[in-house]
């Protein structure tokens, strides 16, 4: 997906909302559990519930491969059921040197169709590059993430008196464009986001982290939101599992509708 | 596998090889194509003429993710087939928020029994300690890689005038122990060996980059042995593609043998 239909989705639906697939068997409503591929069945259900609410789906990789061959097969299921004009991230954080990053790409570009993937910077520019080379296809690079241990190495202050995920923004942005690169950057640091889109005014950001992880829509905006919007907020399990019954989906709705409903108000507020 | 058991197979076999396992559908002999499993088929033949000659395996887990789910399969017999006192290591470069690096562990450690995985440090300390969770499991930490990308992050200076590469090494030492952590450290980076070592004398090294990417396995020993070796020297593509004709087991067991004899040679001198 181009960033223009993007945006005109983002338009169009009144929101900047991505709902995160962590779908994990050990929360799937009982009910499902006798299906065939109750993975499948969840994430249907779920997208069925909430497509016309969100721009974007990301599931989180982790979970499927949890499950071994059967949970490829069932995110492969997963990705051909999401609507085309909806935006799909594979959350895998991959990441190595050129060849093998090129197999990584070959995944999730070819043998699957997803729109972009989520890369980790730290082993630099040849192992984001090969990602760059699909039309139409993102990198989504980690920046600063949401959880404590960002402080780790993200937050490091380099000898230009920078922080490290800075310096990670200022090299890769010149790898691609706004056109092929996002950057991940947690809804639990909005305190960073104004000096963060001074560097890249026009870039859309991921944010995780709203709802289970304690960041705040509000404040994200405040700091975030440019005149295309520029923002997908992510939330995965205040969404997928509001209720652990035969009424998953419905309450899905409820909470995606929730969000939606905020987004709309704000795009109007800012004439988007 | 435990520290003690794998320094007594490189004492045993007097060797320190890893061989990397990057088993890529577009190289493997013609001759194999036909079977029903040409990934795994190839790896067994690998396996059969090299495992008396190195202590580890390493899967690049990229090589088979690219095949979907029938490599998933190739990549769990391949597992299955590896003798159990063989070190094996998960080539994965994973790491994520908690519960997701759980999901990720349980893949690695629980649907299959890797003894070890590759991780990235990007996200600090608890993307890393679910791994660190399994008995005799091992976690090897990237600290500076072997491609020309290690430069772009890895090699920027701090305010405490250390590179990142040991700000990481230095940081997450404290989080394990020498039984399970190692790192990785290029062979094309000799120069940083010795101040890696007086960060972390005693840990194992994975040592990626001899052979197809330039390393030089002289270099690598002479700085950064320890008493207990503390080395797994990797060659992937010049063993396994040594041949791309009906010997190439035999002439991957010529290449593993060269290196081998080479390591059988150091283990002597330095009297381990």
């Amino acid at each position: 997906m181009n960033r223009e239909l993007l945006i005109s989705q983002i338009k169009k639906k009144k929101s900047f909302l991505c709902i995160g697939l962590d779908t994990d068997f050990t929360k799937i409503p009982s009910h499902l559990l006798s299906s065939k591929d109750p993975i499948f069945n969840f994430n249907k259900a779920i997208i069925d519930a909430t497509c016309d609410l969100c721009v974007a789906y990301k599931p989180n990789i982790a979970f499927y491969e949890s499950m071994g061959s059967k949970g490829w097969d069932s995110l492969k299921k997963t990705l051909d059921y999401i609507p085309k004009d909806i935006f799909t991230i594979a959350d895998a954080k991959r990441g190595d040197i050129g060849n093998t990053s090129s197999m990584y790409a070959k995944t999730f570009f070819e043998y699957m169709d997803f729109d972009s993937i989520t890369v980790s910077p730290y082993m630099g520019s040849d192992s984001v590059l090969p990602f760059l080379n699909y039309k139409n296809k993102w990198v989504i690079l980690l920046a600063l993430t949401s959880n404590v241990g960002s402080q780790d190495f993200q937050n490091i202050i380099s000898s230009n008196n920078k922080n490290i995920f800075e310096e990670v923004i200022e090299i890769s942005k010149n790898w691609g464009t706004n056109k092929n690169m996002m950057y991940v950057v947690g809804a639990t640091q909005v305190s960073y986001l104004s000096k963060i889109r001074r560097i890249i005014p026009d870039h859309f950001l991921l944010i995780p982290g709203v709802g289970a992880q304690g960041g705040d829509i509000d404040s994200v905006v405040k700091n975030a939101i440019n005149k295309d919007c520029g923002l997908l907020v992510n939330s995965s399990r205040n969404i997928i599992y509001a209720s652990s019954d035969v009424d998953f989906a419905d309450q899905a709705r409820i909470q995606a509708k929730i969000l939606q409903e905020k987004m709309s108000l704000i795009l109007t507020q800012e004439g988007i």
